[in-house]
């Protein structure tokens, strides 16, 4: 409980129109890339995420409770992914005597080239399905919207 | 593949950091929503969010594939969810001999008691964590955008 300044929104308040859009949008726009992703790279887009923000970090490896943090996913949601990519080999589990803090996920070079091979798809994907069905200006719009969500979060 | 008649973007593509803060901003307000239903209601978003799907489908139920597809999960985590749901009563898992489209979930009617429950944590946060950090006008500029994405998907 925080302290509230605002009413809670009713079940009505029209403003949850714009809530559900977007999580529609979101739904829907994955669930394309998802389809396109396994149908030609036989990768789901969970996997492909977790291999993205590896390829970024430092080391090229992240604590798993820091890929749950970042893609939204409980620790179990997190662990079947990188179960998956680790029976693959694109993924190995590495841990740290010294680090109470848990287990790390580890991009392997095989992982780094499956991410490469994939990349096109997926960018051909969100431009297809969401970039290029807006107009420039109010993609612009659109980020600093969103960005006010992130803010002081 | 599809006929494809714009350039697919490059991994540089300036159009990408839109797309990049739509991910974020939703794996954000999901993970503190998600954090608030459980530690408030013991209950997850995602199964929150299967019985707001059912509370308002035609007899209270919907098909698994039905359900997959609206939540832009695969089949195996909606599989999960309803587990869980039906662990707790909150859902019954229905079968009909003459439709080969597999199997139902039916919203329980402690179900449906759970969701009015935990509705206004939800809610609030919705409001707190969303809709009361962006101003109406650019809430409305939101949903235009976000239901050109929906358009002929």
């Amino acid at each position: 409980m925080t302290s509230q300044t605002t009413p809670i929104p009713g079940p009505r308040d029209p403003r949850l129109e714009a809530w559900r859009t977007f999580l529609v949008a979101h739904a829907q726009v994955r669930r394309q890339l998802e389809r396109e992703l396994q149908a030609e790279q036989s990768l789901g887009l969970g996997e492909y995420e977790v291999l993205l923000l590896l390829v970024r970090a430092e080391h090229r490896r992240l604590r798993m409770s820091e890929l749950a943090d970042r893609l939204g996913l409980s620790r179990s949601g997190v662990t079947r992914l990188v179960d998956r990519l680790e029976g693959e080999s694109l993924v190995e589990r590495t841990s740290c005597d010294t680090d109470r803090r848990g287990s790390w996920a580890q991009l392997t070079e095989e992982g780094r080239d499956r991410l490469r091979r994939a990349a096109p798809t997926h960018l051909r994907g969100v431009g297809e399905h969401f970039l290029d069905r807006i107009p420039p200006q109010e993609l612009d719009a659109l980020r600093r919207t969103l960005e006010r969500v992130l803010e002081e979060a």
